[in-house]
């Protein structure tokens, strides 16, 4: 039983693909969502299909596999079960991998008025969030209430909130300036908070300044050693007492391993990550493995980040532990492979760091281009998404501004 | 000012593009919707992006048009003022245009229970729930209880009822039988329910025969003189006492006008339609036009069907009425230019009747289809929805089948 249909879930559910097992993915959603373009989502460039796909589907060619929709409760380690909101599914082997969700660090206050921006319906109600503003801007003649309406702060810069921040300040200088011609679009702020020095921290010093540069040349503001101390639904205040006004804040800078390690009563590591032994087993229960965010593991002591690539090595290295017990063998070490990291700032500039490969502005995001138009051209139907992109890429325009919600389906 | 960005009032607006006036259309919604397809979105076959586009998107080539989103509460004829939920709004001439409803004839429970097929968020609700029905059905073992959560019951046997049956029927044996190969899928039922004798009473006898039995080949039950009484969570009841254990009821038997027409206190006819004078004017108040679902409107005795041909035909009228009153003219009487009906069952029939033209099987479907695409490709990028319809018509899958709610974004 594999709990978690996401990158390290679904890589280690394909690893298995030719061993004498038969795997079951449960997730609490019926589709797999491809996380490093669901900002592109909340701006309203793509729409929900275009990122995610349904887990049956991708799970098709792989004769050994079964899938079932369900909320993942915890385990019973001394049964065997996993323990669903439809009930407990018995296993032989567990690999878990459950993720992560936002972490705003107990500020209620944020908690009530930020958008987290770790899942589909937080994009898509993050997207309505910001169209519905720019229509309520245009039912006010009073300069501050519509500055006020129009400011959007993203705390935290990591490569979401950057990313985030590039997209929004796009969004709106290049597409919704002629949706709202009679709209002073000056009055237009997004607000880009960061509690550290510098952006990017995860990133070498020149690229963190070449980020930094390329956003404000986008028109966003950003703003260093800034601490988000409350929020409301007008404002931001700082821990040093400055006020901005805002009534969409984007929350990107905490995020936590899902609440599966506390409800089972697991020892757990920084960010709530589940401490597992360098094999990825749980101590004491070499049936069980914990992969992804969810997992605190280490490389020479220091934790692993949160990153695709970590989760995507974790499932396959799980996969093939498996596959070397099941033979009568031993489990091995985990070891991760640094493949990089890149964000993108807006549609021609990115930062990539590969090794010792440093990329900026136009080259870096042709870098980016090229990863991400590789990995979700093999994740879904080729020519729709690169006719999407281009057209997007090209003409900054895709008629996909909706402000929709889906009804009550449990009529 | 034009109350409602359907296709009445769209086409009004771009009626008006030349005229030496200030045009403001209001819409509860920010989008236009694109309603024959809007199946479709339910049948999980195409995104919401594909049947809908930004209002301010489309009167973008409208140098005089503008947009508010408000939803519409009355009109103030004496002020001149139509009301909103954000405030009044002054006018010179008003064209009200706001569609029509689902009409659960005062039956509670089928407004509690059953799914309408009018907006963009019910096509949403219906194929979460569509959709979860299917994954629930895998939680469990009892196969009356299976064969209750895979009925799906469409109430209603005109076009849309028709569609949305033979839509529903082809996404379960073409699609999802490979995505629920442990399911029985001959548990699945798909049934259709017409009070009357015939399905698709507007078409001529011999289309109708031949509208049923192609729905019967896709493996709809089709019961005619069947009269619903009674809905619950797991079954509907029919008039005649006999009770068909179904999870899902899909409304379409039912539609009235929106309710501008009663608050205003107007004089309503049937499926309460304002009436107005033949010029599309209400009597005593020539400045006041209303079209499409919402008005009366009859020829030579009879009502006008709530059709798209009909609220286009009558927005370009009231555009050309008002460029002539303001030249100096009167108003001229309104007459319909009867294009044709068709209904479309699945990915390979449908029927049509074009004056004296009548075409059903492949070559309605044909026919269908070209009407479609040319009215879809001239609504929006052209390649992108090309490319999606051939994909899904040729491999009868497109990765959409998401189970998605868009969060709460009033934070």
């Amino acid at each position: 039983v594999i709990a978690g249909a996401g990158f390290g879930g679904l890589t280690c559910a394909r690893g298995l693909k030719k061993a004498p097992v038969d795997v079951l993915l449960v997730d609490r959603n019926n589709y797999h969502l491809f996380t490093p373009l669901l900002y592109q989502v909340a701006s309203a460039v793509l729409d929900p299909g275009e990122i995610a796909r349904p887990v049956r589907q991708l799970i098709r060619p792989l004769h050994n596999a079964d899938f079932l929709l369900a909320n993942i409760t915890g385990a019973d380690l001394e049964k065997r079960e996993l323990l669903t909101d439809h009930g407990p599914l018995s296993y032989d082997y567990l690999v878990l991998a459950s993720g992560s969700q936002s972490d705003y660090f107990g500020n209620a206050s944020l908690a009530k008025h930020a958008f987290g921006l770790k899942e589909l319906d937080e994009g898509l109600a993050l997207r309505n969030r910001i169209l519905m503003r720019f229509e309520e801007a245009r039912w006010t003649d009073d300069r501050e209430l519509r500055r006020m309406l129009l400011t959007f702060a993203v705390v935290g810069g990591g490569p979401t909130g950057v990313e985030m921040a590039g997209a929004l300040a796009e969004l709106t200088h290049l597409v919704l300036s002629k949706d709202y011609r009679d709209l002073d679009l000056g009055l237009v702020r997004v607000v880009l908070l960061e509690a550290a020095g510098a952006l990017l921290g995860t990133f070498a010093e020149p690229l963190r300044e070449a980020g930094r540069r390329s956003l404000e040349k986008k028109g966003v503001e950003v703003l260093l050693k800034a601490k988000v101390a409350d929020v409301t639904a007008s404002s931001i205040r700082l821990a040093d007492g400055h006020e901005i006004p805002a009534s969409t804040v984007i929350w990107t800078a905490g995020v936590r391993a899902s609440e599966v390690g506390s409800a089972m009563g697991l020892p757990l590591g920084r960010q709530a990550r589940i401490q597992v032994l360098p094999t990825l087993q749980l101590t004491g229960h070499p049936e069980v493995f914990v992969i992804g965010d969810l997992a605190g593991a280490t490389d020479g002591g220091a934790s692993l980040p949160m990153l695709i690539p970590v989760a995507m090595q974790e499932g396959r290295h799980v996969a093939a532990t498996i596959k070397y017990v099941l033979r009568g063998y031993g489990a091995t070490n985990f070891q991760y492979k640094d493949p990089g990291i890149m964000a993108t700032i807006g549609r021609n500039s990115a930062v990539a760091q590969l090794g010792p490969v440093r990329l900026t502005g136009f080259l870096g995001w042709l870098m980016w281009l090229g990863v991400h138009l590789v990995n979700v051209i093999s994740f879904r139907s080729r020519l729709v998404v690169l006719v999407n992109w281009a057209w997007d890429y090209l003409f900054f325009d895709r008629p996909i501004r909706l402000i929709v919600r889906a009804a009550d389906d449990e009529k």
